[in-house]
């Protein structure tokens, strides 16, 4: 029997999750399809899975459903283990390929987000401790051409999906990675020339023009718990309450601009409203 | 030549991360020493983790140190590859015991540090989240006698070592945890009964009593950003002022008692002690 493989993806194609997944998928030659929780007969897996894995991307295999970034990958590594390897087999190289990943994934996430969500000192500091990060990475990779060596590894797996994001965060902080880090922009561009990576990345201005935007208005509404919210309507007109404020903090307008009255819908948001309407006009 | 094995461990015999490791190393029949930063040759394998690992445990062996309790875990599982596997074989049943465990690591400790570091309304939604999680994992036990199936494997290393705390929570939030959740208590139970189990956690009374306290002066040291200021004398001053309101706290004395003029030795501080000596009441 020929293996099914899905994935349900994240909302967006830059999503640096769900590209971790699509280029391990690609480096073992494994052939998917991408899945819509809702097509198939994915629903009864996905519904199993809840409500302890809220998240995506999801990979589907056969009749299981695998979830978690990095745990998808090492999964990917193990079940096609013939092809190119991503972690190495030395357990001291293993250890320390899944340490650096676990700080790309609770460090790099973390700190970027400040980029885009904060202002001012909080600003200043998140762009600090970014390249600070970045130093640590640029010290880890050394004269390797890869985190894996003479070839991709895990830890670029994990780490080069950041990289459309670049752009986004440079315009968001207004400096210049670069300059400050010019060997993770190598290593990057190296990683750029293989298929596996540049056809699964998102071009750097459509993350900045249309899913940072789009992240931003799903941050709000986890924020916001608006998410989870049971009202489906009032979720719906929240929704484009938030898309509104992004869109018009985004153009450059004050906040008086802004359709407040729609966006004070819910007394309990309305707080919540004026704070990220402040911290948000990086845009 | 042989195994050098040594394990710089947390501040805590009880803390659970250190205790997954020794649980493991235990399972493997490991011999190994407790090492302090600054005994053997292990400092400058240390400052070479800096800055990046701060925290314990961490394991050397031989030439090599390993941060982070699960990857540790993992490593030591890998090393050791021969007696007692504590993965599964198959990708993915890996996978499920990856997920597994890192949702006790991301949701166990969040939540069962709200339970002894806030009251009222925060508290009982802590508590509530705490058994709706432990009924997920009893959900993923099912009628296993272990995670591991018939036998001890990752999931339960990196879980019965909160069981030890369990004492604490239900004193801290006065609930009953058996009650709620027999089937983890019972599984629990079944753990102890195993000399690497029984032998590396700490006596309940023994961690409501005194780790506790000293771990939730470590939480506010962090909390206050004390634990990494440049002034040691500062460090040293506010540590035993935490140990005084911590300990009054704990003995039910009202924050009026609390030695006010030393716990307000900075003014950066004040603010957070207000707050703290409110949330902290549960001692």
């Amino acid at each position: 029997m020929a293996d099914e493989v899905a994935l349900a993806p994240e909302h967006f194609a830059g999503s640096p999750f769900g590209v971790r997944v699509r280029i391990a998928l690609a480096e073992k030659r494994v052939k998917y399809e991408y899945s819509d929780e809702n097509s198939r007969d994915y629903s009864a897996l996905l519904l199993e899975m809840n409500p302890v894995c809220k998240k995506r991307p999801i990979l589907f295999h056969n009749e299981k459903a695998v979830c978690d970034s990095l745990i998808i990958v090492q999964y990917v590594d193990e079940a096609w283990m013939g092809n190119a390897p991503l972690l190495p087999s030395d357990p001291y190289q293993r250890a320390q390929s899944r340490f650096w990943a676990d700080f790309i994934d609770k460090k790099v996430y973390e700190i970027t987000r400040k980029i885009w969500t904060t202002k001012g000192e909080e600003l200043e500091g998140a762009k600090k401790d970014f390249i600070e990060c970045l130093k640590l990475l640029e010290g880890e990779l050394g004269d390797k051409p890869y985190y894996g060596g003479e070839k991709l590894g895990y830890v670029d797996v994990a780490f080069v999906p950041f990289y459309c994001w670049f752009y986004a965060y440079e315009k968001c902080g207004n400096f210049n990675i670069e300059k400050e880090c010019p060997k993770i922009i190598a290593w990057a561009k190296r990683c750029m020339q293989k298929e596996s990576v540049s056809k699964s990345l998102e071009d750097p201005k459509k993350v900045y023009d249309e899913q940072l935007p789009a992240t931003f208005v799903l941050f709000l509404q986890a924020a916001f718990m608006i998410t989870d919210h049971p009202a489906k309507e009032l979720q719906a007109v929240t929704h484009q309450a938030l898309c509104i404020l992004v869109k018009e903090l985004k153009n450059g307008q004050t906040n008086e601009n802004c359709n407040w009255s729609l966006l004070c819908t819910t007394r309990q948001c309305q707080a919540f409203w004026a704070e990220a309407a402040v911290k948000s006009n990086n845009f």
